[in-house]
């Protein structure tokens, strides 16, 4: 029972709001001896850093990481060693300007979670979007960080294949672009730079916003992972990424294409390999069948709403329940899915160290 | 931690395999004085049975429930009330042939979690795919009857709005047809039938077949369920219809839509309606923001892939690593899709009983 | 949450009322490949079976148990081994006489739930006790058969060493003894017979009844079980004692005994051994130290209050708030502690299955 | 699964090591528009503060609490309001002179928590026992003076009753003294000040230690809190309370002592009261049947160990396995358990802070 933890062995606890003095995750169950630096966590938050290109909400956050508790410094004095008790990571929140909030305090943004909130909690804290922010994310990222070195050889990265109306070309895939310094966005295909650049500042200029989709792949991921009815790897995978901020959908491996095809089609088959592993001659399965991961890919794309933050009015109601027409002033994202990228990553990284670990402990097979 | 279980103050735990003695679940956390016959569980078991038309497996399970506990009978003799104690009920397997399955046991089937199992736990029941079979879903539906009752005031409807390549039109949309004696396939579009009919039965008797989408609407669900972060309506829904057999894909409201528009295209604009509560002028969101119901209807839909259990040879491997041509015999559904109906229902009616009892519990406002 | 289940990755839930149609428990997250007989449950089930001698209930109660999921059967036929899904077993009621209970459906036992249990629920099943009789403690013993076989070299014994004010010599220890046919009492000590039967004679015909002091022992536990903070090893026993019916208090190792002595004769002091193990020279800690075992034995000892279905008249009210004088009929324990020592055996052995897969899950050191 | 957290709905994650940079705790689900200062928090842990008299640690930490999400602030600017997200609380560690546990960083302390340590994780955090180490119960300390303010008219007090081989005499009890400032030992008993004064100073002089017994009262527990079987009001405050440090044993009401009487000795009866509710004429149940508390005040009682850091040698073994005799120097606490009475409060308001979350969410009856 958790409203902000997510995991199972490797647990997830996530903390803060958009305008409060600091955020932070609390990471139990990590195993032992698993040796990571200060760095690991930073380069993965500054991959999800706010203020990087016209392109992202030009809050200036340096998203500055803190290990406070769960590791033992090597003799190196830098390798921090975890000791199997919790890791305690904070951020502060540097670059708050609440002022910016003020005057939409009392009206309900059409598309946020202003109504809802108040109807649920009968208070909130509506600076920044309080506990809701995507300023949370970066906790998740933190966590996500320590995560992927807990499964050996696990390898999880993530891609944006479409924004908007556009997408990529998959026949352009590579994934050694996707972090290039002359890439703001996270796209695999360098032809689909100039492209997305000239729609995003469309969109931008005018004020508006747009969603996006992305992909995360993870290579690496040893066969058996999950269970076959609720703790299914593909359901957890879909839990954590419904769980990102204005996520409305994912799917795993070829996903509602596979709503459309026959059995014949979608069957992936397999053949003995030469090393004694199977091969399979196909991944419609995104890497997992029954629930259990099957020592291919794990593939998983997920639907990033365009944030409602947005200058055109919009018709809402305020606190008093008088009609309002609402504008959205402040610093967002015009696309909120491009940062998405590492918090994907991120939330599946998690769920793959947590199968890992719930498989190991009930089967003792890893 | 729970490789049976979902939920957290409406807790369904199930067991039981395809070809074991009988199979169930444990509903734990109910409410007290919740009234509801053994009628009520019955009928929902019987939407979901098998063997009620040429368009799904022959085999024949009465799927009669028992309800052994967690219940003091009315004076009328039927009515049982709740006493706040697990209720567990219990469906005997009767048809199991498990002979039909025999010749596939060391072989792996493409697209079924054979090969999954067997990495996994070192050990499978191979009859009818052991605990992975659809059987388990009897369960789910059973236990989502009571679910329905936990929320004053909910309805929980689903339909196939899509089979193959064949979709309905909404416009014909009939809440009242989807349950029609001469509707075998959930749609809520009577035109639908004589095309889905026809291709089916083209499905069908080439030994294929074919995948379906789901959608699944809850009317009355009161506003305020649900959290922002890890555990939000949304992502508690797409978790429990991801954790259904076969499905690879879930998304909320406008889903994988809402990726390629802009934010004006998207909020949910409001305005005070007259009986005091806000009127949405559109459900983009499926009922839901931030991870918090509105009040709106909250939608979902799932993409169920199609059954790998065909007749035409597909590559494969079997347990001592030869290649292997899989045919796959048997009395499988063309379109488990189907039958995924009433489990989609019963899966949300879960997810929104339980988030039910947890905002009444953290904030006593229900 | 979970109120009717315990343990994390060795999950036990249990369902069932003392007079419904049949209780059971669900037992998830059993590692596959433990092999155990119908008759290892049973034989555990026999000895908390009531109705074997005069100082325990005269209820007849078979209590045969089902074993319904969860495994396939060896080629023996008799052999099951367990597939990783969850074992569900089921014990009928047979003999259950509700007439009996007639007479004080609407008055409050003193000492009973029933006044607790009215204002929970609003609702109680009166007989027997609904689900807070001792009869559910079946399903915990039909789990803890289960949970034996699950760490290798792990015997866990029960023993009574107090019944009211007679104390055992524990001089006179003999572990063979307490299971000896000429026994009824779980009784180590041999000269300890006939002092309790003298004591408990004159209780039962008085139609009163007496408490008990239970002491299990542990042998064969792996030292690094436990954690330090919320996952204690003794605060987990500790938990599983106190959650069985008339349980008052839980020690380990020398318990309260530790609050009056000084740190130079509470510490356990240690030595090398010829083994390459640690030799501990005594054990006041019980075998567990800032909450992980040593790999010494584990001792826990619970205190078990009398029943207080007596046959004195004792002040109460009844449900319309009138003051009555309760006489309790019925077919009771006069020492229900007797009992409860395979009962104690079972959640202790449970605690320990738990805490083996969640060692070896976080660790892998197992 | 939750090793480094408690509670179900009021849900208390703590983290952080003796001698690293901070410690704290997340506050998990606290319903919103709670009002607390944090003056409030500053004055529980203040009570269990190091530093305070000659007979606890001289390790000098102010234990300032910051309290860092969770809240908004009222216009006072000093009272917090919950909003139900989670509430961070972070105490930083200033005095931790690492160097006086230098010499021991390789041996093993008899009934130290070091050995188990090693075995389990095969690393460990030496300085001051790591995570083990007493300080982590500030964060419950803190955790708990938020859960006492969840319960409307909750009172939780707890009081030292016996020290070694002192004890106090009830006759004397006075919950007003305890928190006197003449008092350095959380006792009742004005008469016992001088008696454990040169007790305990004989202890300490001779570098010795002592255990303790603490007793917790809560009174305005609401009845009906709890569940019948493994949710018992009573085991989950046997958990927590088994939690803390040093503690061999948990007692409800009167505890041992009730396996030594008779039923007609220990059955609390009942009588109508004038206020329409019932008067229970004795409290052996400590305010729980069942597992369910009843209305009378809940009455937990706890052992607490000798500290094992003592200056007399003993015998142990170090990290190469040779015989070593162990003298632990350091500014340890000659009688830990003095500080145990508010961490124990913290530990029995948690308890009751989540059932009564609990208890809402299942039957709306609160």
């Amino acid at each position: 029972m958790s409203h902000n933890t997510f995991g199972h062995l490797f647990r997830v606890t996530t903390w803060g709001e958009s305008h409060g003095a600091a955020l932070g995750c609390v990471v139990d169950g990590c195993p032992p001896g698993i040796r990571f630096t200060r760095d690991d966590i930073q380069a993965e938050l500054d991959r999800r850093r706010p203020g990087q290109s016209r392109f992202v909400t030009q809050r200036r956050e340096p998203d500055e990481v803190k290990v406070l508790s769960g590791f033992v410094l090597d003799e190196d004095g830098v390798t921090m060693i975890t000791t199997g008790t919790p890791v305690s990571m904070l951020i502060e929140n540097v670059d708050q300007r609440s002022k910016d909030y003020g005057e939409i305090a009392r009206q309900y943004r059409p598309g946020h979670a202003d109504y809802a909130y108040e109807v649920k909690y009968g208070i909130r804290d509506h600076r920044g979007g309080g506990r809701s922010s995507a300023r949370e994310t970066a906790a998740r990222v933190a966590a996500g960080a320590l995560a992927r070195k807990v499964v050996p050889g696990l390898v999880v990265r993530g891609a944006l294949v479409a924004m908007g109306e556009k997408e990529i070309d998959r026949a352009n895939w590579n994934w050694n672009f996707v972090g290039d310094a002359e890439n703001p966005f996270f796209t695999p295909d360098p032809h689909s730079v100039p492209v997305f650049t000239a729609y995003l500042d469309g969109i931008r200029k005018s004020g508006s916003s747009v969603g996006a989709l992305i992909e995360i792949v993870a290579d690496g991921v040893p066969a058996g992972l999950g269970a076959p009815i609720y703790a299914k790897l593909d359901q957890d995978i879909a839990s954590n990424l419904m769980s990102i901020n204005a996520v409305k959908g994912v799917e795993i491996g070829n996903g509602f294409e596979a709503a459309k095809i026959t059995g014949e089609q979608n069957a992936d088959e397999m053949r003995m390999g030469n090393d004694g592993n199977p091969v399979f001659l196909s991944n419609n399965a995104g890497g997992i069948l029954g629930g259990i991961s099957t020592g291919q890919p794990v593939v998983a794309r997920f639907a990033v709403k365009p944030t409602s933050s947005i200058l055109s009015p919009r018709k809402s109601i305020d606190k008093d329940g008088r009609d309002v027409d609402v504008v959205t002033k402040g610093r967002h994202d015009p696309c909120v899915g491009i940062r998405a990228v590492p918090i994907g990553e991120a939330m599946v990284a998690c769920a793959i160290a947590d199968h890992y670990l719930r498989h190991r402990g009930q089967t003792g097979r890893i």
